[in-house]
């Protein structure tokens, strides 16, 4: 396989700082093709980085090596690690719950901590720079890595798999009623909610494609939305800005607003203030 | 020529799917090159998914595979298609108007429809899932054509190019007093105009580089703008924050605010409400 | 090393500008990886392109060629150029103040002006396009630089660096009550503020980290931020949403609120109305 670095962070492409971790990367092995998932992730947030991590890793090809970095704790005693995947792939990160869904969807076989002796950047000029990890650790670390001047086992001490560090992730709960779960992120573009529910879950709650489902979403307590609202499996089959649910591209279940958005139209978000229910009558 | 694949969508990278999209392109062969145009193409817009193929396809060397996911009907009956065109590409797209521009000033020398059972990515796990053709889809198929694995006959049957969906697109008229045209786009960054009027158009028209043209501009058909103002060949020839005509990079005529925005500062933009009338006196 | 070129502008992606730059370096030489530093320089803003290169040009490998795109003259007799670098680098530029900072800090060996019978883009179609000289000019220069049809030698004529335009810099006057100086740039992204003090001068200026250092900044003359606050290696080391001295990752002292945007919350921004002190007492 080519020799590549996937990157995601919430650095953005307002200032030099993605340009000087490619530099790092390039400056280590020139061959690297360096791949932007993301520069985007909303600030300091971990979760966002898990979530978007586990949308995507599993479509790249096996062995594809991804850099994410979300981290808030950067200079501080966080821990900087590679893990392996149980799926066959490789992140660098800060173990700061940037590996919470990969860990749960996938599983992570074995985690190691990036010897700063060996892995990090020293050059004259940098030896008083603590707040750049992104450039001098993580991006660093990867190319050697990428370009095979070490191999996962020279990262650095491998740590116990149960010391990563996680978020807490809720569990949906099928009832007689239907199923109630939480919105665990959106689609910031669309405006999509997507749930914690499975598909398979889902279906297991007796509901089918085509129901038109009564759809209850509160807010600390509080009822923000109660509407029959069916379930379609394209959003061409429902009319314009009305809203319906469908199974999402992860198979979790999804509500959207047909060409419209939904978080804003409707002033809903996602997080642990929201739950949803879908109800058989 | 090197493989690679140059895509443009409205996805956004506020999410993940830009990285599984190239993920899945990279599974199918980890050597091709993937390029982003643009991940910033307007919602749901067809027309400026169109125009900005147009703006920039023939720039690219000859062979180029396009990918261009703006899918409003995404999971519909709306076709999957690669078309050929005469100027030598391929441009992967839903049949949805998105091949207007380059149809009408470039030609489309064929066109096929994707065959789902052959080139459309099948996974244990996403059999379900109809929302994401750009990455089931879309990049799937481009990737196997930009990798050889299928011939550009191999993607499926053969239609008509006079079945291709095209969105009406005005003329300009000349007339004794003048020119008569529309805005079709505008530069979003920068806030310029472009309208529908060829420079060979103008020329014929009569107008002459240096010439102050009494420019009318029309909303719905009141005059929102009327003005002598200057044509010339760069910006740096007015003063700033004045308004001129220039000949813009594809060779239509343009209007811009010198360092400023246009279409903020006049509450200007495109479409068929407006008419801009260039008169000789 | 493999063929690359590096690009900065202030294009956005919001239309096809940049895809149709980047297809003319391919059409050129169709090895030549592109890679993305940023499009997102603020508009005509020559200082903050400056910045940026000198911010991360010298972690690339030497020998990389950068092409800088923010260019409010373009069309008018503003030299189009390529620098080389003291340090070993390439930048291929208009001549607009863009290289102040490498200049000043890496300094310039060489510069030549781009001879535009032989290295600009001559298409039936863009003679007379006189707007897009990230397309026409820089982006076909370059790309013929770094697929070794030409040398640097035959960009075009060389001329004297000390012709080449510079915007001044201030410099920081250490004095017995402390040091002295302004903000140079932002971070715009995490809302920091970064002096044109360099570390050395602060730690001549007797500053040690951990210090609580009284920090008064004025606008035009006038007190906006008077404060103790503490200088330390990590954001993490400070409670959040208090505001902390650091050493930003070019060794300069920096301004920032920890998980928070300085910026935002104090109403404070950079350039010459602003002076940032660090007193002793």
């Amino acid at each position: 396989m080519k020799k590549m670095l996937v990157f995601q962070t919430d650095f953005t492409y307002k200032e030099g700082a993605v340009a000087a971790m490619y530099g790092v990367v390039k400056s280590v092995d020139s061959d690297i093709e360096i791949i932007t998932a993301t520069h985007e992730i909303p600030q300091y947030d971990t979760w966002s980085a898990s979530y978007r991590l586990y949308q995507y890793i599993d479509f790249w090809p096996k062995g594809t090596i991804f850099v994410s970095v979300v981290d808030p704790g950067v200079g501080t005693s966080r821990t900087a690690c590679v893990a392996e995947t149980e799926n066959g792939y490789y992140i660098v990160t800060p173990d700061n719950g940037s590996l919470t869904h990969v860990d749960r969807y996938f599983g992570i076989k074995s985690v190691r901590k990036i010897d700063e002796t060996i892995n990090r950047l020293h050059r004259e000029d940098n030896g008083a720079v603590s707040i750049f990890h992104g450039r001098d650790l993580f991006g660093y670390c990867a190319a050697r890595l990428a370009g095979g001047i070490i191999s996962y086992e020279q990262v650095g001490e491998e740590y116990d798999t149960s010391m990563i560090v996680r978020h807490p992730i809720a569990e949906p709960r099928i009832t007689e009623e239907g199923i109630t779960g939480m919105f665990e992120i959106n689609d910031p573009n669309f405006g999509n909610l997507w749930t914690n529910i499975l598909l398979s879950d889902f279906l297991k709650a007796g509901f089918r494609m085509g129901d038109e489902i009564h759809t209850v979403i509160t807010r600390n307590g509080e009822t923000v939305f109660d509407q029959k609202i069916p379930y379609y499996d394209s959003f061409g089959k429902a009319p314009d800005h009305s809203v319906m649910i469908y199974n999402n591209e992860i198979n979790k279940m999804g509500l959207a607003e047909v060409v419209g958005n939904l978080c804003q139209d409707y002033d809903l978000s996602y997080g642990k203030e929201y739950e949803v229910k879908f109800l058989h009558e």
